[in-house]
């Protein structure tokens, strides 16, 4: 596989500070290379369902991006998130949201990701509360 | 199957009003009954990603929230949401979303929901540019 | 979209009768034609699980191949499937099992179907037994 | 989680052979402890789809199975699988075919597994050749 070009983490700071969605959400990009991209966010109050716990919707955003943004380290700028599958393994507790997102595969017009989603408590300590897979498409040059 | 109790729209609005996620995006139920839940949420600015069309996901927020809601109708109150898959259709543009799910199949213990998510156009005209499928599950009690 | 020929069920059949997995399962194609495939197989007693009921991976292989087919109504004769997720709703019991796929959406490069699962019993009556959606990609010329 | 009893390869071996579906396809577990179940099958010519590959619908049997069986590592015997989500990567070429699934949390009611699947060739040297995830429900006693 041959990307258009290789992207930095600045690009994609730069693609996420574009999308207004992960402006509203806090979002921060902290990985980004080699197949793998990381993105994490606080759990603020507004982003909580009715018991308390991080809403499975923040959680359904995090996999998307992070699948999308790790197909990007692979295909290049110009992508498509084709869709994914999230399954919840516990309620997300905690003061810190991270998608961790890992291609299986990529060719030259599609990657295969799957993504890791955690809540981290104050003293950084990681629970994994759900997983995802998905897929990236290339756009048509 | 016997849900503990059923539930009514007033209920559903309820449950929708005490999650601060959904009232950070403004979500709104406009059908809940008889296996079928309907959200909608106005787009805003802030809910788009880098190239102007609804963030993936909000869509993705919208289906997962859809198909539990439309569970709850089902299985009663007490509900988690297992998991769901997304597949995304076509850029999402135009000044509401609408998510509609239905629940293909539901027993005691679990219930199964298709979900149509749709944007609409000023004239009212809907759009399909994603559809899901995902799993609910009740609560011991 | 505009594949490079329409196919016609005769040519479905050809390739279904090309697949040696399709002769053992015993499959045959009952419609295909504008979005839609549908594949047929009848339930023998090695095609069943430790509880007598059809083995879900038997569910899944139908689930599989009819949304490939109805995404080659829409994408032409060369196509790979991308994947699928497939929901069990109800043990399958019954002596033919029908796989209807319905493509939601196709582009030049992407479909993307659902599909039913049903059991028939001697009278011929149906009984929904799982639901899946899926991707199908048209593989470069 | 406190399943009924703990299984031992043993009883998964006679409930893998108490399926009339795998012993069609000649499948053997190799692996059932702690979380993990692997299963494997030979690759003759009547699982294969037109082009000579592996059918897509003999990965997804395998997923199904093998992700049932590591769910009923955590448990116990009385399980239902609630569906699960393959993702195809590359065209699956060798001669055995190997299912690795993994527990990645079990409740007391489900298990969701992740599952790798891989072709063997002649070397015993293993292509990833499609990942998928899945979730496993007790039974009620």
């Amino acid at each position: 596989m041959n990307p258009a070009r290789e992207l930095a983490i600045e690009d994609a700071r730069r693609v996420l500070a574009a999308q207004p969605f992960s402006r509203l959400l806090g979002t921060r990009i902290t990985a980004f290379a080699d197949g793998k991209a990381t993105l994490e966010l606080d759990v603020r109050d507004d982003l909580r369902q009715q018991d308390g716990f991080v809403h499975g919707g923040v959680l359904a955003y995090a996999a998307d991006n992070a699948i999308t943004f790790a197909g990007g380290t692979a295909l290049g700028p110009a992508v498509l998130t084709g869709g994914f599958t999230i399954s919840y393994l516990r309620p997300a507790v905690g003061s810190v949201l991270r998608a961790e997102a890992t291609v299986a595969h990529a060719g030259s017009r599609q990657a295969i990701s799957t993504c890791e989603l955690s809540v981290l408590d104050d003293t950084g300590a990681a629970t994994l509360c759900a997983i995802a897979q998905g897929a990236v498409l290339a756009r048509r040059g």
